[in-house]
């Protein structure tokens, strides 16, 4: 069973479910771009790399795993943060890097695209920094065996790989038979008496505490373990709550939601009730600034157990465990033996507090957020861009079968935009009718607006809201409040879509400076359908924010300013 | 003497004429951007820190070096193809990037744009492998000196450096005393009686050989020796000519000019002189792909001297000495003592052979070289993209004082247009009214159209020539004439200038696709007077290329098949 190494590497992917691969055309991966639609994958050319390598990592969060071909040299360079990104935060991309011919490296010729030494190695080694494998395939007798090891770390780490075809290696025969034996995607089971011993553990606690809670995070979401917390919730009764990156992962309607956890950031019921816990059991805690308000949490390790993708961790007592298995072990548990408790706490303060906000004069985001929330029906996918966005959204509160997410460990601004390209597509793919919302500011926006073009060539028919308050707003209230740095052009953002896109279809809305007018948009029927490209221009305070935003943006300007005061000491 | 670290080093920058630095704000910078106004230089926000970085590589080709600023992380990484770009190309361009605290980094703090580890050492060495030297500030006792050293060695090496500023560093006091002695930035001199001897041997061939000619190639205007080169040629009388990475920095007005020099690619006239020649005095000379018609140029290596940065080569024998020394004592010795040849060949063939072409019912490349020519000023300066545009341009005479330069050796499509931000702010700095004109194709453009926000947002008034031929023509003329990969979305380019500047006058031109509707325009008085951004969009056949790119793609074709041939044996 002979096969083009090219199509060995497209139907690994088709394995794992990536029907469609982006990219940007370049001339050393064109052979290799032929064989994609052999293989029974799509393939979307992206404006730019960066965007290619965004769309990817969305594309990646909805369906378990994403790919983008790019360029030796300029082209996967472009693409390294979107890798990076999608390392921090445990998405598998693989990236596909289209390499001059395996004699002109061999030979050290003074190809384009390379650094004019003679060097081909380069790259490959900085890509090392952002993957859990590489590879360069250089001769097909061991390219099946690369491909694998690659693809298989990938999925294991749930982290990116790195990928190079040389120009001369995509047509030539290698073995195929190995296709026959899908990749071992799945983690190997745990010890089994330690898992039995930590499960009963957790179950002790679960029965014995007096206020328990569950906490739904960030790599609970990123490591697919959403749904196990989901029936943990239900099964127990315990409080649960999210966090700003575990957003979208729970279920926010039923009677046990508690709220958005982010320290100092935290509407004050929501905060006592975390902070009082005396078992809280956190799926996928991540300890980042951005998601624990600014490290002013206060949930003491001695009564936490964590649960992380290699490990669950029991006050001080670290387990070499994988909670998706423990996770799936407890369920049953509880399943097959109910727990005894007599009581359970219940949610006796309100997760949005903020609900039911004034209307002030002008559109404030204490006003947007809440009102948002309103507007979102079942089934609406959403993502937040860092900063503002995010921020805000925590203050929406998601209908039943919502879901979102938004990049708050690695924070690159522009990730939303191009994610929302594949994110958007790869809900499409499912066949199911589901609003595909945007949330931008308009500083983000400007990083990579060019993926308007693909939102719009692809049909995706997304609703973006862009926040424009002229300016970058978080950095005005981390530091330099009036400093010319923060002040952004000023852009005619009813001309984006017909300008990227004047073939298809698009409705601008705006720009939307008062509650009324943000009021009529959300309530026209005709944009509540979502039937085209919409983009709802929303003009804010400068200096306006949300609320957590506010309270965390503080404990930042706090914390560098701390550093500074120690860095002072040391002169 | 104290000082800020931060002004130490912006006063460095503008100490080597650097009075703009681009970048992108992000909260690990914002201090530090405080400081560059003090210190008398003018940030530049862009849009992405890929366009900054371009620009600042534009930049730097202007004003002998130039500067961007962005965030650790997301930032950075997303400018590692324009610095990749800059080392390709011999461009000194500092990267100052706005690290975490010292504090936050020393205890391993999960803060954001980190990949989540708890390190912070890995970007620093993927920018290691583009950078002639690195540095990340840790001490403001130490600040000055490292910073010394790094811009030391990016003036040396004419290469780009890397320095992070942790956020708590900035402001701390460091001695200024340094500042008194400014950089040594000149190379070092030669060894005295190497040079000399090295000079007669030299200056025996140019009295000796029967037709020698002199090209200016593209490390000749990288390393800043054109102007030395415009004079041995008026000394010598030397045919002299360009190539695609060289052209713009030679006068082609005068007599002896030559023609563009591309291997296969280049007029027969023009080819057979260069490769009849029997001495040739080659500045710079660049042998990679996209410079010699894919390797096909056949200038043997016993009839060349060659001049490089750090080496002169005569024939097989090198010598340890700096082309810039070596052009000077040449031309100092030329100038004291008159070469005596009784005769030296004269230039009897048409450089620019395709001149006037026949006026075709619809506009081709043929056409539009030589016409665009004709259009151009003394003094015009243009950027043209690699691709198309930079082929293109190869046909186009340029007047005395115009000059021109593209990304031949890193061939980064999207480069131009960023580049052109920078390009462009460097001359308007010098006050010298210039008219600036950007050349790029629609694939390249999609890459960095925000740069356009840019270009308005400064007043720089470029003429924007964009080359719509529906896709990537030039991968077409590589690989896959109708592959669905070379096909881009449509655009409308005359809704972009009204959606990136609304508050700045813009006028489009297009779309143009008949010979006398170009004519139209490139006589239009207004147009030509560039009082404002203006954008003509050319609409061109999709498989039509200048000849020469004509000639090379197929070359490259070929290349990439041997390639494969080769391949397909050793399986």
């Amino acid at each position: 069973m002979s096969i083009k190494v090219g199509n060995y590497l497209f139907t690994r992917l088709k394995q794992l479910g990536i029907d469609t691969v982006f990219g940007v055309p370049g001339d050393y991966e064109l052979a290799l771009l032929d064989l994609i639609g052999e293989s029974g994958v799509d393939f979307c050319g992206n404006p730019n790399e960066l965007i290619a390598g965004y769309a990817a990592d969305g594309y990646g969060r909805m369906k378990g795993a994403g790919s983008f071909v790019t360029t030796f040299g300029p082209g996967e360079l472009s693409a390294y943060c979107s890798q990076a990104g999608a390392y921090a935060e445990f998405v598998p991309v693989a990236h596909v890097v289209g390499y001059p011919g395996r004699p002109a490296m061999k030979n050290h010729t003074l190809m384009h695209h390379t650094l004019g030494t003679g060097e081909f190695g380069m790259y490959r080694e900085m890509a090392e920094k952002i993957s859990v494998d590489t590879t360069v395939l250089m001769d097909p007798q061991t390219a099946p065996a690369e491909i694998d090891r690659c693809l298989t770390a990938m999925m294991q780490q749930s982290r990116p790989v790195y990928i190079g075809v040389p120009v001369d290696m995509s047509h030539l025969e290698c073995d195929g038979t190995g296709l026959k034996t899908p990749l071992k995607t799945a983690l190997s089971p745990n010890n089994a008496s330690l898992e039995t011993r930590v499960v009963s553990k957790l179950r002790e606690w679960m029965e014995t505490s007096k206020q328990p809670i569950i906490i739904v995070d960030g790599n609970a979401v990123r490591n697919n373990v959403a749904d196990k917390c989901r029936v943990l919730s239900q099964l127990t009764g315990f409080p649960t709550f999210t966090t700003y990156m575990g957003k979208g992962g729970v279920d926010e309607t039923t009677p046990n939601f508690g709220g958005l956890y982010t320290g100092a950031g935290t509407y004050e019921g929501v905060k006592r009730a975390v902070e009082s816990a005396d078992a809280v059991f956190w799926v996928g805690n991540v300890q980042t600034d951005f998601n624990t308000g600014e490290f002013t949490d206060q949930v003491s390790e001695d009564v936490t157990a964590e649960f992380q993708r290699y490990y669950v961790k029991i006050g001080k007592e670290r387990y070499d465990l994988k909670m998706v298995h423990v996770l799936d072990a407890l369920v049953n548990d509880l399943k097959k033996h109910p727990l005894t408790r007599t009581s359970t706490p219940s949610v006796n303060w309100d997760p949005y507090p903020m609900n039911s906000p004034e209307r002030p004069a002008h559109l404030t985001q204490d006003y947007l957020w809440p009102t948002l929330g309103k507007f979102l029906q079942p089934g609406d996918f959403l993502i937040g861009e860092t900063g503002t966005s995010a921020f805000g959204l925590g203050c929406s509160k998601l209908p039943r079968g919502a879901s979102m997410y938004n990049q708050t460990v690695f924070g690159s601004i522009g990730y939303a935009t191009g994610a929302a390209v594949g994110a958007f597509k790869a809900i499409r793919e499912t066949g199911a009718f589901k609003r595909c919302i945007l949330v931008t500011g308009e500083g983000s926006l400007h990083l990579t607006v060019q993926a308007f073009a693909d939102l719009l060539k692809l049909g995706l028919r997304p609703v973006v809201f862009v926040l424009n308050n002229d300016g970058y707003t978080v950095e005005r209230l981390i530091h330099g409040e009036d400093a010319f740095y923060n002040k952004l052009p000023n852009w005619d953002y009813s001309k984006l879509a017909p300008a990227f896109g004047p073939d298809h279809q698009s409705r601008y809305y705006g720009p939307i400076g008062t509650p009324d007018e943000l009021d009529k948009v959300l309530a026209d029927k005709q944009f509540a359908q979502a039937g085209c490209f919409q983009l709802v221009e929303l003009k804010l305070g400068r200096l306006d924010a949300p609320l957590p935003l506010r309270m965390a943006t503080a404990a930042v300007e706090a914390f560098n300013q701390r550093s500074e005061r120690n860095g002072s000491k040391k002169l």
